[in-house]
C-alpha cells in the first residue's frame, strides 16, 4: 500500500487547504481507488469544504457556538478554552476516506480537503495519506 | 476495484434514504468488503440513521440550532441561509465507509444509509460507489 | 479481508475506550494499512480522543446542548430524549477509518478510539474490524 506523510503549519488559521498536497500524491493512480487521509492529532479534524467565499468565517462563529472558547472545560490546560479543542475530533474526525480516479482525487467542483484545527497550542501538524487501490 | 455512480433527487427533503441502491451495488461481493459511499458536493453529507419513525424531522431541528438559516453568513449567495447549507458537510461528511459482508452490507436492524441534504439550491445529487475486498 | 468482531458493555459511561482491542487485531498487520471500525447500531459512534483527562465529562456538556435529553423529539420511545441518541450517529458516525503500520495503529499520542453512546436503553455494544492491506 502506497503511503507518504508530510507535516503543515496551520499557524492563525482555522482552516488550512491541503487539496494539492493529496492531489498530488494521487497522480500515481492507474485506476479507481480511495485514499485515506489522517491526522495523528487529537485536537484538529479533517473535512471538505468550499473555500475562499468566506466559509471560512463562518466556521469560526458554528465552532465558538458548539465549543465555546470559555473556562468551562475540566479538561484545563494551555488557553482559555483548550478543553474544547480536544472535542471538535469527536464532531470533525481527523479520519477521511476520498474516492481517487486514474490520476487525481474524484472531488466535486467545490469540494476541497481541509484540516480543521482550533487549537492555539500547536501549529505544526502532520497529515498521513494511503492509498487503497488505484 | 468495482465503482459505481449514480443520481438521485433530494428535492424538499433533508433525508434520502439511499440504503436499497448501494446494497444492490454490494450484491456482487463474495467475502468480506468495505464499500466507499461519497458524494462530489460542497453542500450535502451521508449518514446511518434510522428512518421512517420521526428521526427525519428531529434532524430538522438540530440542523436548525447548529446551522441557522438567517443571513449570518459571509458565504452569501442563493436563499437565506444557503451559507449554513456550505458548513453542513464538515459535521456531516460526504465520505462514509461500510462493511461488507458476502451477498450484502453488514448495518444494523435500524440502519439505513442516507443524504442529508438542507441546501434548497440543487435538487440532483450523484452517488460514488467504490467495493474494496468483497 | 481479515474481519473480527467483539462486543462491550457501555453500562453507565458516555465514553468506553476500546483501543486496545483494535490494537490487538492489528498485530498482525506486516505492512502499511488501513482498519474499518464500524459499529451496527443506530444510537451511538466511534470517535478519536483523548482519554482520561476530562473530556468524556466535557462531552457531556457537548451533547446536552446539541442534543437535549427533553421531549421535544418525534421518534419518541423509552426513556425521556432517547430521540436525541437517534441523531448522534448524524454528527459522529459509527464508521471510522485507521492508518495501521506494521504491528499496530498509527495512532497520535493522545488519541484514542472510542465507543460514543448516549443511549441507556442498550448497553450491550458490537464493534466490527476489517483489515484493508496490512
Amino acid at each position: 500500500m502506497l503511503s507518504e506523510a508530510f507535516e503543515i503549519s496551520t499557524s492563525g488559521r482555522l482552516v488550512t487547504d491541503i487539496t494539492d498536497r493529496v492531489e498530488a500524491f494521487c497522480k500515481e493512480a492507474r485506476d479507481d481507488g480511495i485514499v485515506h487521509v489522517f491526522l495523528p492529532h487529537a485536537t484538529a479534524g479533517l473535512a471538505l469544504m468550499e473555500t475562499g467565499s468566506g466559509s471560512e468565517e463562518d466556521l469560526e462563529g458554528v465552532i465558538a457556538r458548539l465549543l465555546p472558547r470559555d473556562d468551562r472545560y475540566v479538561h484545563r490546560h494551555g488557553s482559555t478554552g483548550h478543553g474544547g479543542d480536544h472535542l471538535l475530533p469527536v464532531f470533525v474526525s481527523p479520519s477521511l476516506a476520498l474516492a481517487v480516479e486514474r490520476g487525481g482525487l474524484a472531488l466535486g467542483t467545490w469540494q476541497r480537503v481541509v484540516v480543521i484545527d482550533p487549537n492555539r497550542e500547536n501549529n505544526r501538524r502532520q497529515v498521513q495519506l494511503r492509498l487503497v487501490g488505484g
